[in-house]
């Protein structure tokens, strides 16, 4: 029977297909003693070349979709099943003890990994002790004769159900067979919600009981629509049909945007807004070419340090600059110093564990600490600045001091390089996230000093509500349209005018057609988003008469008491659909 | 040699004692094969009998002195050296094995702590993983013949020494013999600085390197000025002269200021400010009275909860609040409702494990979420309220609609009372803490439907810098005269007067003199501190003519830049020595 599902649309388009659960099976299983020696240690061995036959096939795919350094876990797995210490005491416990192989399994490989992970400094050993999880599981699901879910080896057509997506399983995912993904928990900011919208991939959020269904159901189609957020599980052949009448259109709507793509982006009464994406590595430019974006608002740095297994050299980030700054052919690249630590973690870079990472040492803090990750950053973009139009931001920033800091070694980089006889450009900007409500509180001092503001939403929300974006007990309180947010952002912006500076936003709300038509009314300068949304956002600016929003911006920000109040506001003044 | 340290004053007074260390030894050991088995064993029943001696000792006083309750683990930890399974195994190894004592009760320690720590949703089984691990620890320092310190079993005069103090560790403290204590890390508002102050006891936090040196330096004395913030480790005669001079001195200035006790706050030009109390159970209320306070401006009812097996019961709460607000006679006491999660659990009500627990499930966000805990206290405070003047607060409020929400269900619990014919007040007044941004920033929305405000100005300042108060990587961010911090404070007084409401201060900060300054420009109505801080505030306000810091009050938020501007700012106005 089709089950009707509603949650969260985190990314355009509509899919029909079969369901693929991303679920760990149940691997529980019942110790008996007794068990005949024999036959335990050949139902092991059975279950041991099982293992590494799927883990060849799993390498060999991984090597081929995701790089072969990134495949070399697999190799490891595949040794520890060949490891004659840890087999040979799997093989002598079900004969001391006479055991049947789950159970001399599952105690050897928690003794291993106790073992491992109590030699505590040692991230070497720790890694060792994840590894041994990792093969217990695949063994057991072959003793247990259940199946592992393996996403790599997808190969036909599907809709991906999860409780969750790590930036893991994402990276796996085949897109050529992947239709639309739907998970039990997470946001519109949730990881696999920004993959997905990069990704194109239809996908709805926070369905709560998605997989669950769907385990009941067991093999049936699937049908998403990533506008709506509407799920339905084993559809009727109407449904279907209607569903894909949706993708039909939603596709035809692309279309009509996509002949916006060499506009630029001029409201209703003639004013011209920039309408700007967000890009993670110089892969994404093809899309943000594609979509017509204006400039690239926030280029994520991160990635380059997190895709690497040791600290980027100036070279290799100045490639990556240069590469982005050349494409985007004299448009701005605002590009964001390193913003690690939070939840975004570096192997070869080890930090403090932290009760409250959000709260801890991140971005601009380990910065100005760490000045020579810091340093080797600023060279790389100085030098690259020669080749387009670029733009500099601090990620963090709480106080005036710690701009300054940072802008002075920006300086002192600058000053050394162009001494040196390096061609630099003289026009670089030197901004700043403001995603700290101090900043926005203080913008008028710091306007003073930063070239330019970029408003980073989702910190904003998560510090000024006290609520962990990542955090389902109180996603409640993610309230981007909060009277209190958007007074925040107006102070920002007005600061930085008085000042004759460019205001900026980055977060998600950025490209979301009810805080655009706020944001406008604003006279937020630039609105930078994933480029996928960025046609849609400019058709729906083309819509918009200015001077109405301003009327509307002043309520919201004076008469307005909750979130709720604000999307009923604008909903008043704008058609929406 | 006499080494000088300057730490963070963080609890007046001055001592001179002999150096007793808390700092765990290192109980590191070489594993040896072939060893003697008998001798093994009988060093191992060696120590087995020497660590039940000690816990006996620590048992019995620490059932005198924090309660037969409380001292329950210590019996656990003594049952657990005469557990059969457990020593049994532990010889068994040394049978098997031909290992020393020390490797074979740490392999088997391991092996029981990874057993219990597998059983992962089973709260008690995690405890005894807890207890063999602490029984471990002392088994090893009688085999390694190394002391664990035991601060409850100090019986002279001493400065305990530590990296920092967990509210454990100072649970244990005898305040007749300690008389001063000095920590590497910690700020002003650390658990260990909060209690010092509310058990009078000298302290300086966040020297960095104390134990340390105090360690290379042995059996020597230490003084501390926990006025200056100043620690001599072996200071020289002439040295222990000077400190004992300022502990007189000390003494004599609270002498003046006990002269205050009974009098109202009164500044220079006649106008009166409430000074209030914050406590934690009825047993700081002699504190309170001896001190002068004006009212109870903060009751922090999480020790009902977190000194409790289990929820307490509506008529053990009645209790306690009825003796408070008795002993307040006729003066406001302010309770805030249940504020668990982020750094404070409770055993037996589990809550999920989150990334960032100070942005995440906490306060308000459960008790609106289970409601059957809030209606509890609220019936509990609603019938205490005949007996004094009440007044309620809800922590972490986010959104008018929480408050909405609290205070519907506080009304119910009201009109159920009243209907059944309890006796009840009729005035009890219903506020909120402020201490998340967004509520600071539309404290104009919330002014209309609370009756007033009390701004907690850790919370407020740990979210508003996005800097977690208890990480020390990050604690230059805890900055309370930031111009933004300080704006938002502004912002909330001049709203609540807008509606005709009061606001209070309940943070760290309504105690410090160079705060307090800025404050009374802004007109802050009631002042709610340390009890101990009470006489020196009020001594200082009759300085203090307000027609002056209004000026004052009004460049901080101006003018100034930074935290250091406005430090400056104050001492040109007002000599604080």
């Amino acid at each position: 029977m089709a089950e009707h599902l509603k949650g969260i649309a985190a990314s355009d388009g509509v899919a029909v297909a079969k369901a693929y659960l991303l679920v760990q099976p149940d691997l529980s299983f019942n110790k008996k003693t007794g068990a005949d020696v024999e036959k335990e240690k050949s139902r092991l061995d059975e279950a041991l070349t099982k293992s590494q036959d799927e883990l060849e096939k799993i390498k060999a795919h991984a090597e081929e979709s995701i790089g072969v350094e990134e495949a070399q876990v697999f190799e490891a797995h595949i040794m520890i099943l060949g490891d004659p210490d840890f087999i040979g005491a799997i093989k002598q416990e079900i004969e001391d003890k006479k055991e049947n192989a789950e159970a001399a399994l599952s105690d050897i490989s928690n003794n291993f990994i106790a073992t491992f992970e109590a030699m505590q400094d040692n991230d070497y050993m720790k890694e060792r002790a994840a590894d041994i999880r990792d093969v217990t599981k695949r063994v057991m699901s072959h003793l247990l004769g259940v199946t592992l879910p393996n996403p790599s080896l997808i190969n036909e057509e599907v809709v991906i159900l999860a409780k969750d997506l790590a930036p893991s399983d994402t990276a796996q995912l085949n897109r050529k067979y992947v239709k639309a993904f739907v998970t039990d928990v997470g946001g519109r900011t949730a990881h696999s919600a920004i993959m997905a919208r990069s990704l194109e991939i239809p996908a709805v959020v926070g369905t709560d009981r998605a997989t669950s269904l769907a385990q009941s159901a067991g093999d049936v189609k699937i049908a998403v629509n990533g506008v709506t957020g509407d799920v339905i599980i084993d559809p009727t052949a109407a449904e279907i049909a209607q569903f894909e009448k949706a993708g039909k259109d939603f596709i035809q709507q692309k279309e009509e945007w996509a002949k916006l793509k060499d506009e630029s982006t001029i409201t209703a009464d003639g004013k011209h807004f920039t309408l700007a994406a967000n890009i993670g590595t110089p892969k994404d430019l093809q899309g943000v070419l594609a979509n017509g974006a204006e400039a690239i608002g926030l280029y994520r740095t991160e990635f380059l340090y997190m895709d690497s297994s040791e600290l980027p050299t100036e070279d290799a980030q100045f490639e990556a600059y240069r590469e982005v700054l050349e494409g985007m052919n004299g448009k701005q690249v605002v590009v964001r110093t390193m913003d690690i630590g939070g939840d975004k973690h570096l192997p070869y870079l080890p930090l403090p564990e932290e009760e409250n990472p959000f709260l801890g040492y991140r971005a601009i803090r380990i910065s100005l600490d760490r000045q020579e990750i810091f340093r080797t950053q600023l060279r790389a973009l100085i030098r690259a600045s020669y080749y387009g139009k670029l733009g500099i931001m601090f990620p963090m920033i709480a106080t005036v001091n710690e701009f300054k800091k940072a802008k002075a070694i920006f300086q002192e980089e600058f000053d050394q390089l162009k001494a040196s006889g390096t061609p630099v450009s003289d026009d670089i900007e030197v901004g700043m996230m403001v995603e700290i409500p101090a900043s926005a509180v203080l913008a008028d001092k710091f306007a003073k000093v930063a070239d330019f503001f970029s408003i980073g939403t989702n910190d904003l929300i998560q510090y000024t509500m006290a609520a962990d974006r990542g955090n389902d007990r109180v996603s409640y309180l993610y309230q981007p349209y909060n009277p209190a947010i958007l007074r925040l952002v107006k102070n920002v912006i007005d600061s930085a005018h008085k000042e004759g500076k460019w205001v900026g936003m980055c977060g998600e709300a950025a490209g979301d057609p009810i805080m655009d038509c706020i944001l406008l009314g604003m006279g937020l300068d630039e609105y930078s988003m994933s480029a996928t949304s960025v046609l849609k956002i400019r058709s729906l600016m083309k819509r918009i008469d200015t001077s109405k929003v301003v009327e509307l911006a002043e309520k919201a920000i004076t008469e307005s008491v909750t979130n709720e109040d604000n999307i009923q506001l604008v909903k008043k003044y704008i058609d929406l659909d």
